[in-house]
């Protein structure tokens, strides 16, 4: 029956044939051209274009290998179509500017055995189960697979002769592009980056078939009523301000189609101005991608992302090319592409390449203090990220206050992540996958991604009763959104922001404040840390931190688990946890901890009969599928609360120099000395100093002025957050 | 009582006064002239120069600080008079250069204030059991603080009036070294770097003050035979090959004071021609500790080394510059003045920098495989390196079989650690110590470094029935040590070592055999791993492995313990083990990790009824002092066995361009297909290949033949150990 339909469908449209020239995809005719014409001049570029052509010469004289469809990711076969589709696309690339035949043949000669299996393949089967491809056990592998090809076949398309055209076009090209427009129409009409991929690959091959029709409903959605496609996708997955809504880890897998479709839909139907689209929302989303990595180019793992990934992966190369071509050819994009060391072999490519030779001096990449506004309206909440110090020796903080962010979101509201040293201090736990292992699960994502690292107590946020934000749904999740309050980076030394909570658990309101604040006789500035939780209802409150280093000193009694050990709990993620020590606490505690050449404090004020738990992640693990890195949780209960903690970078440790001071915290205390529905106030209590930290709940104007009476004595200030020194 | 035998001692010198020109330790009057004509023609020299000047041109601004003595390691008044003694002599090279009086007065009016109150001090408050100091919790800071200090004393030694040079002679180096000769005589005759810092600071002082007792008390020990003092020690502390007996971290220490001392004695006794002395034991000390570091630079930490310590610190600095300058001017060690960034300020700093800026080229460090011998005879053991590979992806391992290594030897007898990716593969935990943190234990070594990582279940070596070697007895261990049986290297594809071990357990013999074998089908060479032990008893033998990484898979069925989690046992080291699986084994097992951008596997064949532990290490550790990282533990009970094992490093993880190959090892099987007192044969099953190993037990000369008939099949080999293809 499947067949029947296939070939009506190939049928169908068999007589159309290209209208254009070839190729005219990211590489254009006129573009080959003009490359021609500068070769030698680019140094960059020459060296970019000698490594595809040694690397593609040294494969070709291998035996080709075109397996059946057999391995999931990270098996043989998996991998050689990956691999596949990347010789092809670089030999087509070499074809076209040196009209070296043994390229185009080679193309041809694994075409031919594609057409050979590919009509006769169904579901794959190591198939996923909402979206198996045939290629691969996943139909995204597959869209891949194709936008890669359909630029091959583009390149040799004047050299093929007609009836191999037609072969490939009615055995492959065509019947992937139904398979993806009837089996994983679902996919097509995603707003996702898998969706983004899958509208790439079927308008690219679109433009070479000269099928309308196709580039039509890549642009607008299988219906064509532009609620889906990508221009829908634009729209939607990006704010105003260009964040995306699954953070930096996937935009910047998702930026690869974005930007190679955007090329190909400027070459071809450059009437829709696409890279001006949305206020030039592509070069946003470069920019805002860029801005979410730290300082040593890792994109801050929020969202199941894999810490390994930089913004070294080849995404980034062909994004960063084509912002600097076709926008204003911004000199701070250069760095990166010395970084990179590589340029894409496209037009955008050679102009990184010629810029960086011509660049008199590099200005190094800046990393921002910013917001990004989430949802396609920017009212969805958003991220905010301080920066502090040199590049060499940052400070960073992310803090998440957005919407769930599709698939990959995490029940992670409120949460933040701290770096310093080119290194993480409170981290995210990023994604339990070993990317491409094969031993671990195929290399996809593992179940302890779901029962850990996706639950709230995974996260450096607040736990309500033990249980995740949502109570773990996604569907219950991805209706709401946090509140930004205010955001403030104007002065380096006191910045900060706010965020409300209101729908992660029912009844329970979190307002969050973090300020980063530096003083005189600080190291570094202090991370202060204002969570206020209100309710009508008893519950247990949870806070864990999540961080990185070795424990040095606790400065209260507890009771370590030092001959057996067992769970934090059972569920939500719990039952991840060993529970290492625990504490009473009725006061203000503080636990020290070493990482590199610095010491790291958190002073924290969780009022009287809390608790505090050291916690080391990889119970409940058959598999060792975790790392086994520890975490501090402060166990509060009650209906409202304030927890208040300050995260302080001090003293220096060299064992070059066999020293090592101030590895005791200069903070003494931190009190909550008034809080209402309206305003609280903490108190820090340094060594050498005194401050109040005033917040104003209700109001976030900067320019308002709040007052409120504390032991007889009037504090007042203006704007959302403030101290007094 | 006390205070009277001080002044006796004193009194009883009192009118010898020194009869040489000042300066005269390793800055002598004739090298300030030459220092001075050379200036700016060496940059590396002006720039250290110029970096003291600058910091001590700061201090000196700043308020004297000299503290009462009250704080052990790490606190303030421990970090402060460091501070002072490295002003003190940086202010009197100054001094010496510039003639700049400000820099004499800083050293007088510092001297003036330890002159007031060092005759008062007893034993210093924090002080430690056995070798309490006055100015310091141990007497070895004190050491320092007059081998260190002498020398500011003899740069302004001239400047000073007489009866200044009486006050501080009198109240403070005299008592000082009546002290160290008294109290402390202990240390002064020890074998040991302790007394290497003790008897230079003496030497030091008696060369200062004329003082010709004290030098030959320095050079030949207190009762001047010889049997300890400066000449002892390189004597006895260094094999004939120049390896340390306590390794390479601590001769990193103990190489200062040889230098520092060594130089003063040329300047003052050149017809003692120490340089020259014991076949230039000086710069095979030298030698020897360079090559006993990894690619990174970190010495490799084998008894109670922190990783921390690399070729950086500055006791290298001197010791490179003055082997340079004494010696050939070895062009081999510029690279290094260059990675140090910074010479001595010394006539052989100057000659270290002048080469560095007239070399043409620099060639890069070479670290070799090679063996040495441990024992003042070359006759007790020793160690063997093997390496492989550029030095940006070496693969390195180290076997230690000598002597026991002083105070702070293991009972680590055959154990080994395996480098490869500029990583720890296989590692050594080092020591449990958090140099010069207050907070732990006074930045001492932890009581965990005595309870686990001296012991020998913390290493990579045989444990017999959950004990120690030795039953954890020092003075038994340093009774003994292994014997060497091989070690070649010649064939860099083929490298072996062997060595035996009679008693670390009585009634055990063992006989391990490392080689480092490469083959053309492998990624890298593999490290293959033979221990026989023989017994008449039956007994339970461990094997344990720390790899470094995250587990990937296990090819066997095991038993985790996900849920409550209990200690390996619960002494000899084994408390400080959580058990976190086990499982039976009846034939080869396999498990892989990951680390870096490569897999690691260990094949191992333990023979029926073995068993197999993943453990972590952190049981019993109530204060969070150790590091939680992992061990895999092979068990076996029997009377004689051989351990077979196979690690491979293989495969290649790309998370940037987002593939991964080669995530299984290419090892199927490894099998002892024959063994008897004089001969084994393990049969390594690779994918593609089939190996014999052939060993000798008995003979271990090079040329002798062997044969053995197995299954019908006589093989025939020449050496102790070899490999048929």
């Amino acid at each position: 029956m499947k067949k029947i339909i296939l070939s009506l469908f190939v049928l169908s449209f068999i007589n159309i044939t290209a209208q254009k020239s070839h190729p005219n995809l990211a590489l254009t005719k006129s573009d080959v051209s003009y490359i021609q014409s500068k070769l030698g001049g680019a140094p960059l570029f020459d060296k970019s274009l000698e490594a595809i052509k040694s690397d593609i010469d040294k494969v070709i004289l291998q035996p080709m290998q075109v397996p059946l469809p057999k391995d999931p990711g990270g098996g043989y076969t998996h991998e050689q179509h990956k691999k596949n589709y990347n010789i092809m696309h670089k030999a087509g690339i070499l074809f076209s500017l040196t009209r070296d035949e043994k390229y185009a043949s080679y193309i041809r000669d694994m075409l031919n055995e594609y057409a050979e299996f590919y009509p006769t393949l169904g579901k794959h089967p190591e198939g996923k189960r909402q979206t198996p491809g045939r290629l691969f056990w996943q139909s995204l592998n597959e869209t891949v697979w194709l936008l890669h090809t359909i630029q091959a076949y583009d390149c040799i398309y004047d050299w093929l002769k007609p009836e191999e055209r037609k072969s490939y076009e009615e055995r492959i090209f065509l019947p992937m592009v139904e398979f993806f427009m009837t089996d994983c129409i679902h996919e097509f009409d995603l707003i996702h980056n898998h969706g983004t991929w899958s509208v790439a690959a079927v308008g690219m091959t679109g433009y070479v078939l000269g099928r309308d029709d196709f580039v039509k409903k890549a642009l607008y959605g299988s219906d064509e009523k532009g609620e889906t496609g990508f221009f829908a996708q634009l729209d939607k997955l990006f704010s105003p301000d260009g964040y995306y809504t699954e953070g930096g880890y996937y935009v910047r897998y998702a930026l690869w189609p974005f930007f190679i479709f955007a090329e190909v839909i400027k070459n071809n139907q450059p009437e829709l101005g696409i890279y001006k689209y949305r206020n030039q929302i592509l070069e946003k989303a470069l920019n805002s991608a860029l801005q979410v990595t730290y300082t040593d180019g890792v994109f801050m793992p929020i969202n199941d992302a894999l810490k390994e990934k930089t913004w070294m992966s080849p995404e980034l190369i062909f994004a960063v090319n084509f912002v600097y071509s076709n926008y204003e050819q911004d000199e701070k994009l250069l760095n990166i592409v010395k970084l990179h060391n590589e340029v894409s072999i496209t037009k955008a490519g050679l102009d990184a390449a010629l810029g960086l030779n011509n660049a008199e001096s590099l200005p190094p990449f800046k990393w921002e203090s910013v917001e990004y506004t989430d949802g396609p309206n920017g009212d969805e909440g958003g991220i905010g990220i301080f920066r502090y110090g040199a590049n060499d020796d940052q400070e960073a903080v992310l803090f998440k206050y957005g919407g769930h962010g599709l698939s990959h979101g995490q029940f992670d509201k409120l949460t933040f992540l701290f770096y310093n040293q080119g290194r993480e201090i409170i981290q995210d736990y990023g994604a339990a996958r070993f990317l491409n292992v094969e031993q671990k699960f195929g290399g996809r994502y593992l179940h302890e991604n779901d029962s850990f690292v996706k639950q709230t107590v995974g996260h450096n946020t607040l736990v309500v009763d033990g249980k995740s934000q949502f109570n773990g749904k996604r569907s219950e999740s991805e209706k709401h959104h946090s509140n930004r309050f205010c955001f403030n980076a104007d002065d380096v030394n006191f910045q900060y922001a706010g965020a409300k909570e209101s729908n992660a658990y029912d009844g329970v309101e979190q307002h969050r404040t973090l300020v980063l604040v530096n003083g005189e006789k600080l190291t570094r500035p202090i991370l202060v840390d204002l969570l206020k939780v209100e309710s009508e209802d008893t519950h247990q409150y949870d806070l864990p931190f999540y961080y990185m280093g070795h424990l040095i000193h606790a400065n209260f009694k507890y009771t370590p688990y030092t001959t057996a050990r067992t769970l934090m709990g059972s569920d939500n993620g719990y039952e991840h946890l060993w529970k290492e020590a625990e504490a009473d606490l009725n006061s203000t505690s503080q636990i020290t901890w070493w990482n590199g050449s610095r010491f790291y404090s958190i002073t924290s004020n969780t009022g009287e009969n809390s608790k505090v738990y050291f916690a080391r992640i990889g119970g409940t693990d058959p598999e060792f599928n975790l790392r086994n890195e520890p975490a501090v949780i402060f166990r509060s209960s009650g209906k409202s609360k304030l927890f208040a903690s300050v995260i302080e970078p001090h003293g220096d440790f060299n064992p070059t120099l066999e020293y090592s001071y101030g590895s005791y915290s200069s903070i003494k205390n931190i009190r909550v000395i008034y809080s209402d529905n309206n305003y609280s106030v903490a108190e820090i209590v340094g060594k050498d100093f005194n401050w109040n930290l005033m917040l104003s709940h209700k109001n976030s104007d900067k320019s308002k002025k709040h007052s409120v009476t504390v032991n007889g004595k009037k504090l007042s200030w203006t704007g959302p957050v403030a101290i007094q020194k």
